[in-house]
């Protein structure tokens, strides 16, 4: 007893915070950088929701179902705009936003 | 090319902060919670600096090796304390502060 | 144009989170801290909250009025428990909650 | 006695940690955001150890003075790029980096 469990939530939550970090920098250097300003927003607004998610949980926060509602709210907003680009990158960050999206869904039910 | 690798280290580091999270707040549920204050500051800084580590990396920052330098040593400091308690909980955080610190020393080299 | 403004909402939350830091600190130092658990935790959890908010404010971001929502609700919590305590830190604390729910409200009204 | 008491060096840490999350925002809306990209990537950086280096010292961390060096030289590497830019914004930053700089060179003294 008393030991420690990462839940699939917060390491989903960890994994898409660290890769909407990097698509926002790997989209700082695409040729078309001024396409992916929208993306670039949306990246860092959705990795700091996503570390405070991850770390509310390990705290047993009383809060943690409504961060969780907001964190799949913004990884929803993120992959959306993800999804719009071709660039493997955006690709892989669309799919870490939706998982973290559901994982928070199950988390917050 | 430009798709997003999660290293050894970032992750280690991301786990890693997780579990100082939890160990922390699994220290503050002991009975002997006045033995644990020490144990409860060093997880709350080794957390922080694990975090910056991580983030760092997926940005490719020019501070990087700095960052994971100072990362392996607060790291071992964390698990010096930790690993002087019995309860599963410090012991796993020990674990995951020398694994974050090992993997930190092979990304500073 | 474009000039960087500070928020007085910004600035509650990030005064409101490095405060909050200090008293989740001073109070593991406090002869009793087996009386300080929720204090401290609460503290730790706001302090998370506040950063998120102040710098969900410099991106802009569209979910800026929900977290303020979320934020002042955090920072009430906090001050509740806080100004339970007689020490000086968790006076001043629950008095930088509540200047910092306060902002977070207008904000987000 | 054990009263909060906010330094200036922690107090330049947030504020410039503020401003340069909100020089990156601004600066990615420039017209000329190709341009930007070194500034927004420093921006992100210095943004990060800034808080780092404003908590480490709020929970008086056996690191501090490292960590304050390290922060000095990222904020120094943060204005060099800002203070290139006209943009009143990145001036402004810049100003906010060298006042960080500073603090934290006589915190680390």
């Amino acid at each position: 007893m008393n030991s420690i469990n990462l839940s699939e939530c917060a390491k989903a939550c960890v994994l898409c915070s660290l890769t909407c970090t990097s698509c926002a920098h790997l989209c700082l250097d695409e040729d078309s950088v001024e396409m992916m300003r929208e993306c670039i927003k949306r990246c860092l607004d959705c990795a700091d929701i996503c570390d405070l998610c991850a770390h509310a949980q390990q705290r047993n926060s009383p809060f943690t179902k409504e961060i969780c509602e907001l964190c799949a709210k913004m990884c929803d907003y993120c992959a959306e705009e993800c999804s719009k680009h071709q660039m493997e990158h955006c690709q892989q960050c669309a799919e870490a936003c939706r998982k973290c999206a559901a994982e928070c869904r199950k988390m917050a039910a």
